[in-house]
C-alpha cells in the first residue's frame, strides 16, 4: 500500500508581495498568487495527482488557494476539512513589519535567526496590537499564540497530522493539504525525518504541488516528495531563500 | 431558543445565461454571478447576520457562489459540508436543453409541468449521453439520478436535512446552505409546510440571502424568511418566474 499526499503552499499574498512578516494575519492572496493557485491545479490535472480530500489553515490565503487549485483540477467538491493547526507559524511583535527594514534595523544575524531558527521565537505581540488574533472569533476557545518558533508549529501540527491527516490517508484517500511555509515545513520535516539544522535549509515555493509518496509506515519513498514541475520549483524555492535580502 | 438558517441560491450561471437547462450539469458562475455572491456576503456582513457553518451541494457554482460570499462576510474560514443531497433537481433529458425551444417545441403546458409540476419529472436521461451524471466519480457509490421531479428532491433533501443540518441547529450554530433552486425551494416546502401547489409558486432569486428564525420546533418564526435585501429579492424572484417566455 502507498499512500499519496500533495503539499501545497498558498500562492503570493499581498504581505508576501510588500514584503512583511504575514503570520495569522489574514491577508488576502494577490493576482498573480490567485494565478499561481489555478497553475498548481492545472498541473494537478495533467498530471492526474487528483486529491479526494482537502485540508486547510483557517487564513484565507491558504482556503482561497485550494479553492482556485481545486478549481481547475476539477475537484472542488471533495471534502474539506480547516484547522488553526495548519496556520502559518505566528510570527510575534514582527507581525505587519518590513522584511528589509527588520533586517536593516537588527542585523542579518538577529534577522536569520527569527527566519530560520528552529527553537527561538520573535519577541510576543501584544493583546492589543493591532496584527495580534487574541480577539479573532474563529480562534474562540483556542489557545492563540503571540510568538511562535517553528519548534512550536511543530507540536501542534504533529497531532493534527497523527490524527486527522493520516486516517484519510490510510483509508487510501490521496490528500492535498493547502497551507503556509512553516506548517509545510513542519510536516516535511516530520515526514523527511530532518534535523533541526536540516530543516532550516528547506525553502518550499509558492503553488507548486509537492508529492509524497509514502509507504505503510509513512516513510517517503522518494526522500523530500517530488514537485510536479520540478524546474520551477527550484526556482521558487531559491526566491523565497533570497526573500529580505 | 431561535435557531438562524440563511438560504443562498447560487449566482447566475453559465446556463442561466444561456437559458439552458442545467440540473446536475457542472457549469460554472459567469462573471455577474460571482458578482452577485460577492454581493450576497458583503449583505450578512452588513446586516451582521454571520454564518458559523456552510452546507453546500457538490456542484461548482454552489460551492464557488459560498467562496465568495464567505470571502467578503470574512467567514471563509468556517466549516464546510457537502453532499449531493443539496444538489440541483436532475432535470433528465432536458439538460443542456435551451429553454425557450423546448417551450417552443413542447408548449406551454407540457413545458410548465417539467418545470413546475411537483411530481412528474422529464423524460429520463440516457446513461451515455454527454450531460448524464452516470459516470461522474464525486457520485462513485451513490444512486445518481437519470430524472427528478421537486418530489423526488424533497425525499433527498429531508433526511440530509434532519441529521446533518438540524443538529447544527440545535448546536446554536448559523447555519449557511448555498445550494440551488430547486433545493432550496425542497427546504422551504418542508419549513413552511406548503403544499405541492402552493410551492410551485415559489421562485427564489440568485445569491439574495433568504433568513429563516426557527422555534424551537423548526417552524420558521416569520412564515417564508426574511431577505437580508426584500427590495431586490422581490426583482430577482419574479426575473425567475419569467424564464423561458
Amino acid at each position: 500500500m502507498t499512500y499519496t499526499l500533495i503539499l501545497l503552499r498558498h500562492g503570493q499574498s499581498a504581505w508576501n508581495k510588500s514584503n512583511q512578516f504575514t503570520g495569522w494575519v489574514d491577508v488576502p492572496l494577490t493576482e498573480q498568487g490567485i494565478e499561481e493557485a489555478k497553475h498548481g491545479g492545472d498541473l494537478m490535472k495533467e498530471k492526474n495527482v487528483l486529491p479526494d480530500v482537502v485540508f486547510t489553515s483557517l487564513l484565507r490565503r491558504s482556503i482561497s488557494t485550494a479553492f482556485y487549485a481545486l478549481d481547475h483540477a476539477d475537484r472542488l467538491w471533495i471534502p474539506v476539512k480547516r484547522s488553526w493547526r495548519l496556520n502559518e507559524r505566528h510570527y510575534g511583535a514582527l507581525q505587519g513589519k518590513n522584511k528589509s527594514e527588520i533586517r536593516q534595523e537588527y542585523g542579518d544575524k538577529q534577522f536569520m535567526i527569527w527566519r530560520r531558527s528552529y527553537a527561538t521565537p520573535p519577541p510576543e505581540i501584544a493583546v492589543d496590537d493591532e496584527f495580534s488574533q487574541s480577539n479573532d472569533p474563529r480562534y474562540a476557545g483556542e489557545p492563540v499564540p503571540r510568538t511562535e518558533a517553528l519548534a512550536n508549529v511543530v507540536t501542534r501540527v504533529e497531532p493534527y497530522f497523527e490524527n486527522e491527516i493520516k486516517p484519510e490517508l490510510k483509508a487510501g484517500k490521496t490528500v492535498l493539504i493547502a497551507a503556509h511555509g512553516n506548517s509545510l515545513r513542519a510536516i516535511v520535516k516530520m515526514l523527511d525525518g530532518l534535523s533541526d539544522e536540516e530543516i532550516a535549509k528547506v525553502n518550499i515555493p509558492t503553488a507548486m504541488p509537492l508529492v509524497y509518496k509514502l509507504d505503510e509506515n509513512f516513510k517517503p519513498i522518494v526522500p523530500r516528495g517530488e514537485y510536479l514541475d520540478p524546474e520551477a520549483a527550484a526556482a521558487g524555492a531559491a526566491a523565497v531563500a533570497n526573500q529580505g535580502k
